[in-house]
């Protein structure tokens, strides 16, 4: 049995979560509560000693703690239906989108919010070693988000999936960020139709939750 | 035929000429100055519109301009030998190291140079907008960089390979970064016997050049 540690409100973990629910993968769902610092108590550490969250659960080896990771063992041990692509160009695309959406979206958010926040202070980047906010940081984060968004509504104009015509871990990746865009008071809007119409197409799918 | 487009100097599109020598596809390279501009021409610009090397011409679709593509296209198209792992596991923990080698060593070095460097001036991150350098992030990005080196130094004390035991394409990465780090002084020394260790066996690969 696989086991997903989640948190229900947290971004990061939500691509998992998305990925396991369009692969249809049997698993378990184990709340971590953030809030309250459950992540950091002795339970969970013997779970995931570097006390985050996603955490994947296997039945066959190490905890997986990070996306990158996740997603590579689930598309090789479910490869239906492909997530990262059938053919190599499909895969290419893909695999090129998902690193502009990190790179450019969520990465853009992450300097926006962690180094603005007075509950960041201290930690602008994830990790144990404690790092100072930047302000210049933040507000360049801003920008690039909202470069960003702009480029994904273009991209989206003539597109009903981010890339190579199907959907994706590109897609799962770019509505977590586009959703987690609202932490820092960024939402897509008017400028952005076809984001918007892409934005509506992905919550039908019922996966998204 | 496949075709690299390719500058012998810059870290890039080192990454995707190592992953072609490991993999021995047959291909063409072409070297593009980019001391002398070349890429901005209208040669070039013909052949990938972003200006970029790497870029690799395939036979069969449109040029494939970073890194994450290239890899996917090339480990989907000639799978043997695997660069990014055969079973789920392996797979696994090659996708969380490349992730990691590349936002904690890669970005990190790119952060240093580009926030400090005058050439870089109003280019702090690579793409069409122009953003201004901040220096405070030029700092960061050096701290980053001297504790990922001791980061991977620990990780390799009892590995020859930083993932899955085998050679991947987070050795690759790994490389690339670690040599690319000179640009901002920085070099593994006397406090990083592991990592010595394992770059002199890289180089004896004949693959790295």
């Amino acid at each position: 049995m696989i086991t997903l540690y989640d948190c229900a409100t947290a971004p990061s973990p939500r691509r998992a979560r998305i990925f396991l629910a369009e692969k249809n993968v049997p698993h378990e769902t184990v709340q971590v509560d953030l809030r309250s610092g459950e992540q950091l108590g002795e339970a969970f550490r013997r779970i995931n000693p570097q006390c985050t969250v996603p955490a994947l659960v296997t039945d066959e080896g190490p905890v997986l703690t990070d996306n990158a990771s996740i997603a590579a063992y689930l598309e090789a041990r479910f490869p239906e239906p492909p997530l990262l692509g059938r053919t190599p160009l499909d895969k290419a695309e893909i695999a090129g989108w998902q690193w502009r959406v990190e790179f450019e979206g969520l990465m853009a958010i992450a300097e926006a919010v962690r180094n603005s926040s007075p509950a960041m202070a201290g930690r602008a980047l994830p990790g144990p070693v404690g790092y100072a906010q930047i302000p210049a940081l933040a507000e360049r984060g801003l920008a690039r988000l909202h470069h960003f968004l702009a480029v994904l509504n273009d991209h989206l104009a003539h597109r009903d999936f981010i890339a190579a015509g199907q959907f994706s871990v590109a897609d799962i990746t770019a509505v977590v960020a586009v959703d987690f865009a609202r932490i820092v008071k960024v939402k897509p809007g008017e400028a952005h139709p076809h984001l918007l119409r892409w934005r509506e197409a992905m919550q039908r799918r019922g996966t998204m939750g």
